[in-house]
């Protein structure tokens, strides 16, 4: 009797166990996992070059490429390394061409386009691709049937979100960014990202409500309606004021985009920007200025070159010039920046002609979610000689009118940005990091070890092993339990650090390829476009392959040049070892 | 006195001729014209593989290039012909395989993408690749500035709307197609095209309401509101209703997505279909049910499958497999059909793996206009032993019905489409192809002539070149009085039909392009999504790889398989030399 009862009992377990077979992700190497009727699973190993039920064995080819590619720490000390080596590589057009292509390409492979998941499905649908309302996904949410938040691995439930932030996010002590990161940098990355990644939080952390690409509308508005708004149809300009000498984006009450202000704003500092949040904060107001500035700098060019031109075709034309302006100051500077290497990069779109290279793009809720970059934000900021709490900056884009554009740009330019580390949320940004892991949770992000696996990365096989220092990854272990089960935004954040890294490998492996993807994709890189008759002939185009961040601050200001830079002047990196780098700060 | 007088006149003049010297097209090869200043223009030539002031002196290697090229009607004739040669090479995989490759990739270069221009603007502009609500534009429109509506060619207007349909178009007595093409193939082309060719006729001729792609919304409807009113929600399926024995869509009554009935009809028959438009003729009545039958067959299989899966994963790999279905039986037997060739056409997405080839699409204005084929419409219909006209089978799906899916189907393969000529657009199309020619103005198309260009085809001297027909010629002649501002529809319609033909060089060699890269740039084409796994695994992947239209229909109807073809059975195409198929049939 009771060895019958054992089997029922062992039946039933069986039974429960089996669901779907897919949710302890059998299968290796982005083989795609398929359900058998409920006690089998398939891998569809198609064209990963392993095979095997579990898509585990290489083929012949597969296993000498593994067996030649050097790992990505490797790569990445060489290319933060060396630095006669790579003086040399600068100097040589034809093996620098060369290796930008294949970082291009090798980074751009690992992106699907055309998308083939949305956040609703565990497989692929067509909405992915012809839904563009929705944000695409990296990978496929974990089903809704499996045991756990992240398949069978761990408990029933992710650790409480409140413990999480105290644990993880407060910041104690300000941090400041290992490789001399300037706020100038972080305002410009929120300046540039915004951009391309639009949460539509009304309808869900799975909507969007941009263009998915580099498409400049945080300089011109989200579209015709609000662009017609910010012109002034004349000579192809924006609307701007002169206050203070200086030439400003006008208020809403002159061209009534709709703004989200977070506070109340006197109604004459209430401008009109391209993005709606960008009255929120001096830096991104800055910026918008800046920008707006160029485009009437370069206008007045194109007009003298152009006298026959009507306001319309100069407007067109400045906004595609302005956007290659953006481009070749994110690869060559910004990005060229944050991944510290050595190796100069380049914006060369015709590198790609005749290549396998997808020219379309897709924002993903991943990139979302790894672009949460709040700790690179200081809890004060020192503008000329005064200091400002986070509260006196935010709704207060009158400061830099106060200041003037040369003294704020000169000010962000020399003060260190936070590190992106645990422990480095300002005050003000808790409740932002909060909501973020709560949509992951929504949205059923896999875990950040399948995301690594995904980008051809080791996972990890504990917490020490992840984090590389003791304490975290006790407090880690105590929250997850389970390493297999770390969420997205936290395994990014709690990784160790590089050698001479910004960011975590994770982050710089997984993000890269969703960047250069994105920038390069860009249709004024396509062969149609990238000629100097789409920017208004050769003036335009030699304004669009020159183009450097100190130009476009100092050709749009009076007076001396200030400090415009990434980097915070005079900053030494502190030597280290690999050892040390493993070791996060205090926490 | 009289000296000076001449000279201030010939100033004026000169003045007055300059204006916008791109107004003449002085460009060749594809070379981007640039204004400047008033008096000058110059030609962006780069990768033309031309030089010279208007890109006219092809590089060495492109002046090989050329002189080994065969002309396309050379390529065309050996296609059809030479039937030895083509049983031959379809029966070797390998050639048959590289053929199929090398079609797809020639036909495809020839489409930009992403796309540089929108119907606004005849220069580059980001709206054009970031607005998806415009149609996008293969050549840019005349320049508003210019002297005639085709730049400078021609007189100040065009030839009177009324006199053109009157002169070109109304059809005397129906000509049939001379290929023997079915009135199944006529519903077939505009089942298929009203799925990716939507204008938004309230907002103007260059908007678009639909997703730029083959996305099966003509069977699943226009979004995901009306798809989900079409779903029984139950094993993945389409809501049905039994009618006569057979299955029917259910009535708007128990699914309320918006219909368009160009007339008055009975409740009764008031059918919820996936595109507003279907309900009005009983043949896209028939082949939106056929598809709906498929879908729910299909759901049957996947059940049988995956008895583990729910409704929404067999309805959503439903819908992969039949979009798969759907291009499977365009390319080899719908484009097979039209082209004649001997070249047995395959649908084998993987041929273009690790090619240069950009997976998206983007509808044209063009390749609108370009499928207006209007006059394959015969004026009656005989349907089993009875005769319709036009008026009676309009807006009336329940002649489908009564006679019975079986019967209908074999009655439209085996009468006679019309022909694509001159002079056969029956008379309720006429109103039809007046708007098409009024739209192609306001949106100020470009010549047929300078769209032949852009094929690379000759632009012809003379409207007995075009017509190959001296009457024909005369019409135009009297009409336009220039070769070079013959409108692109009338262009595309009046041109001599070539040898074994369905169309004209011109509508074949313009539109072929457009609807390979239409079909092959659609997303399950592409790596990631074209392997089994998609199509819920080796069954579904079977389905589409073995699609036909024969299958379509008679896997989804009781009885014996009646005819079902895109070429009346029984046809035999009349022999006919070069010069005869130069001449247009009687006017």
């Amino acid at each position: 009797m009771k060895k019958i009862f054992g089997l029922i009992v062992l039946f039933l377990l069986v039974d429960i166990n089996a669901g779907n077979l897919c949710c302890s992700y059998p299968c290796q190497n982005n083989g795609v996992c398929l359900t058998k009727g409920f006690k089998d699973y398939e891998c569809d190993c198609t064209r990963t070059d392993f095979y095997g039920k579990n898509c585990d064995t290489p083929n012949l080819l597969k296993r000498l490429k593994l067996w030649l590619k050097p790992k990505p720490s490797t790569i990445h000390n060489l290319m933060i390394d060396y630095q006669w080596y790579w003086d040399i590589v600068n100097s040589l057009p034809f093996l620098r061409n060369f290796l930008m292509k294949t970082f291009v390409l090798i980074r751009s492979n690992l992106i699907d386009i055309p998308p083939p998941y949305d956040n609703d499905h565990s497989y692929i649908t067509l909405g992915a691709h012809f839904n563009h309302s929705f944000y695409t996904r990296v990978l496929p949410p974990v089903p809704e049937e499996c045991p756990t938040p992240m398949g069978v691995a761990g408990k029933k439930e992710l650790p409480d979100v409140n413990a999480l932030v105290k644990k993880l996010f407060v910041r104690k002590k300000f941090k400041p960014d290992p490789i001399g990161t300037s706020v100038l940098f972080s305002f410009m990355a929120q300046h540039f990202s915004h951009m391309f990644l639009k949460t539509d939080f009304k309808r869900g952390p799975q909507y969007q409500w941009g263009g998915h690409g580099i498409d400049v509308t945080n300089i011109y508005g989200k579209n015709k309606h609000d662009e017609n708004l910010l012109r002034s149809f004349k000579d192809g300009k924006l609307k701007l004021q002169t206050i203070n000498s200086e030439d400003w984006p006008v208020l809403t009450k002159d061209a009534s985009v709709e703004m989200h202000y977070l506070g109340p704003v006197p109604a004459e500092r209430e401008f009109a920007l391209g993005h709606s949040f960008y009255g929120n904060f001096p830096g991104l107001f800055m910026l918008s200025t800046i920008w707006m500035r160029e485009h009437n700098r370069v206008c007045d060019v194109m007009k003298k070159v152009h006298p026959e031109w009507d306001d319309e075709r100069i407007f067109q034309t400045g906004k595609l010039i302005l956007l290659g302006q953006t481009i070749k100051i994110v690869i060559e500077e910004y990005v060229q920046h944050l991944s510290n290497y050595n190796f100069k990069l380049m914006f060369k779109p015709d590198l790609l002609f005749g290549e396998n290279f997808q020219y379309q793009a897709r924002a993903s809720v991943e990139f979302n979610h790894l672009y949460y970059w709040h700790p690179l934000m200081p809890d004060e900021f020192i503008i000329g000689e005064t200091n400002y709490t986070m509260r006196d900056i935010l709704v207060n884009p009158g400061l830099v009118i106060k200041h003037g554009m040369a003294t704020f740009v000169d000010s962000l330019s020399k003060q260190s940005a936070g590190a992106f580390t645990v422990n480095n949320h300002g005050a003000i940004t808790l409740p932002v990091v909060q909501k973020l892991i709560q949509n992951g949770r929504t949205l059923r992000l896999q875990s950040y070890n399948n995301y690594r696996k995904r980008f051809n990365l080791q996972p990890y096989k504990s917490f020490e092993d992840l984090t590389g220092n003791k304490k975290l990854a006790k407090v880690l272990e105590d929250l997850y339990g389970d390493i297999d089960t770390v969420e997205f935004y936290v395994g990014l954040i709690a990784e160790k650090r590089r050698p001479r890294g910004m960011f975590s490998e994770g982050l710089l492996e997984i993000g890269a390829p969703m960047s250069i993807k994105g920038v390069m994709s860009n249709p004024i890189c396509s062969p149609k476009y990238w000629k100097p008759s789409t920017f208004g002939g050769d003036v335009g185009f030699e304004i669009v392959n020159t183009a450097t961040l100190k130009k476009l601050f100092c050709q749009n200001m009076k007076g001396d040049c200030p400090e415009v830079s990434f980097k915070v002047p005079g900053f030494v990196e502190q030597k280290r070892t690999d050892d040390d780098c493993a070791e996060h700060e205090e926490l």
